[in-house]
């Protein structure tokens, strides 16, 4: 008879968790391994954690799981964009071309702490916490750990490792020592600094609380997302370097003088700007791409492991819970042949986060170029028009991908038909229109 | 007083060694660690080593420390391509416009040997072999090496450390510890395996001398190189997996079956195929591209460690050496200011090998599948006629690349702008030829 299979994830953050929950569910024995404290430890998560976009990929994956309501009853619904000016005019322009359609803004640490309370609920899943991954063994399935609070080593051995640590992945870097992986890492420019909008003195938002605000400024942008204790968290999107970037600012004044300048509307929104600025480090951004995806049947990669995305089309989560999904679907398939399970899962996703990472680099041009833009809200409202009067044949790219399963890949040759059609069409009738004008005038 | 500059090289191989030269013939301190034995030791060196095209770029950087003479004494040109079809007749192409265009076979071992004697002369060059770096302190221009015969480690640092230490280069790795570090390795799905045409049994050459020999296949190819001892190098450049692979290959009598159908006219002349093929290793080959290439004025990138390429252009050694006349050029210009030298050696040269790295790529599709085309040969007559008919003005790219020192990125450009004028140029001949047909018709 074959052992049944054990693995090691390596990893509990939220890819991680969910994925020890479906093994969990499946009944396999699982071990998570992470790098930080438990979450469940922490105590109450407060608003102040970077927030997440989770949308309709992120639910579908939490659905079967039965963990979507408990996640929605946490989250803020946000149903489109409020773009803000320079002049402190906004404009509301919905996500989606149905009142129904919203993102969903979530804490990533209460998040966390609900994924990893649902694995632990599992008796043959094990959580060890403050363990460190230092290499891996891929001929063996092994995974090198050290125990961040009594500096001790252990290893852990399964039927395969899966690795959902991150983007700077320590299985990932054992995989780049093997001859012919493919790998890339490119850095934006830009980098991003956190900050905060605190709750109205008597409590409630400042801002509208149903909308991701931006303050689009063409070479860089702010955004907000709502939390649901009130607040704000912000996030100023800007060069590294330059004449205008994070370098430039030496002090106070040079902050104040910028964010009065740029934006007006919320300084007066932000009582702790300057403490939080000079608190807060700035965080870089980074796409990976590599191939393959996993060595034999012995070790995957899943999430930022695999493909870490730019946050600008609010996809990287929801991609990394399609990713476990997808994987369940594959498992259910091709189970015990985790050679096959594998390959099959790396051959279902690794063109679609592909996609994934160009449409997150190209959103972060049309979020701080374009959504400011007359043309940019004509479009959006042509679009909504386009997808009533056509309804299921013209559907907006960022509603495919935003609310819908299509693979991220179909959607973007979708949307190219689409915009290629409707250039024809209008091509139509406007030759229509001449030629009735000629007709007309030569009566 | 400013302390006198100091230079780690790690590599000393082609590009380190080169290095060298140049950085003792300018009076600093150089010290080379190679990881392999010393090139000298190694006796006289044979006809069987990896051979490599240099051509006019690498002469370039050759002449200024006087060594381009000897180089091209130990030299074979080759003045074309020599096209071998399937039943075993041959086409040749010129490479250039000019019959003194060729390009010039030299064998690694041969020429290393000369640059290492050459480095040597310089008293305060230091050269020193069988040590392996294995780690790099970017803050303090130091590394870290292992002795290889006595397992001994040390350190050693100095003004900067510059690394040549190719493609998988120890020194590139410290700087991927970096944060903000663009990186980029990709591979190709063929490998390559060594093998060899001996001299005839008289001595001489048992193919056409002063050609680099190509047996096209569309999805694969074998090219043969001449050595000045009669005997040439051949590569066999095939897929590693697949139906038609080095992984199909399971013995003698499919190697065989495999080289008579498609390599006829070479079998006869390869006594040692079967014993070569199941001796030789397969290879892989590797495109690398990482930004930037120094950090600070302490550790600079060059040759292969900084954009290693495919083969196919002939351009990997010669890119090499053109990076060691830049760095000149730089240091000429703006030492001891070494941030600014190693600023500008990279703003010089990035562009330029990434232009080279797609040109490379994109020439293995050329050699393997169009050579063999009428095409492909009707093309190449016509480029020579138009470089003969528009001197100085139509220039062919492979001759803008090989034959000048024209920036890589630059002789793109400007092959697409007379591939445009060309195309203008026709259409109007054309449109001219039918005016003049149906006006002489209309008589």
């Amino acid at each position: 008879m074959q052992q049944p299979a054990k693995f090691v994830i390596v990893g509990g953050g939220l890819g991680g968790a969910l994925l020890a929950v479906y093994l969990g569910k499946a009944g396999y024995a699982v071990e998570v391994y992470e790098m930080r404290d438990d979450p469940r430890m922490a105590g109450p998560v407060g608003g102040r954690s970077i927030n997440l976009a989770l949308s309709y990929r992120g639910l579908c994956a939490l659905e079967p799981v039965g963990l979507a309501e408990e996640v929605l009853r946490q989250a803020v619904p946000m149903g489109g964009r409020m773009i803000h000016a320079t002049d402190g005019s906004t404009v509301f322009q919905p996500y989606g071309v149905e009142e129904s359609q919203a993102i969903n803004s979530v804490s990533r640490g209460g998040l966390n702490t609900t994924l990893i309370r649902a694995a632990a609920e599992y008796p043959n899943v094990r959580l060890f916490f403050n363990t460190k991954c230092v290499d891996v063994h891929l001929e063996t399935a092994t995974a090198d750990f050290v125990d961040t609070r009594t500096q001790g080593s252990f290893s852990a051995s399964g039927t395969a490792v899966l690795s959902a640590d991150g983007a700077f992945s320590a299985v990932r870097r054992a995989m780049q020592r093997q001859e012919r992986f493919n790998y890339r890492q490119d850095y934006l420019e830009h980098g991003y600094k956190e900050l905060n909008i605190p709750p109205a003195a008597g409590g409630g938002f400042q801002l509208q609380k149903h909308a991701l605000h931006i303050w689009p400024r063409r070479s860089f942008m702010m955004i907000a997302l709502p939390n649901a204790d009130g607040s704000f968290t912000c996030t100023l999107f800007w060069p590294f370097d330059g004449e205008n970037s994070f370098a430039a600012i030496r002090g106070e004044s040079d902050l104040l003088a910028f964010f009065h300048k740029e934006f007006p509307d919320a300084v007066p929104l932000m009582p702790t700007l300057v403490e939080d600025y000079f608190a807060h480090p700035v965080g870089s951004m980074v796409t990976v791409r590599c191939q393959p995806w996993h060595v034999g049947g012995r070790v995957a990669l899943l999430g930022d492991a695999a493909h870490a995305v730019v946050p600008f089309y609010g996809q990287g989560m929801n991609a990394t819970f399609e990713d476990v999904l997808v994987f369940d679907e594959c498992m259910t398939r091709l189970a015990p042949d985790w050679e096959g399970v594998f390959a099959a899962y790396e051959a279902a996703r690794k063109p679609n986060t592909d996609a994934l990472a160009d449409l997150a680099l190209h959103n972060f041009v049309e979020m701080r170029d374009y959504t400011g833009s007359r043309w940019f809200h004509a479009k959006k409202k042509a679009e909504k028009l386009l997808a009533k009067l056509l309804p299921g044949w013209f559907v907006p790219l960022y509603v495919l991908v935003t609310f819908t399963r299509t693979p991220y890949a179909e959607a973007v040759r979708r949307a190219r038909v689409q915009a290629r059609a409707v250039a024809i069409g209008l091509a139509a009738i406007i030759l229509l229109l001449a030629t009735g004008l000629l007709v007309y005038g030569g009566q």
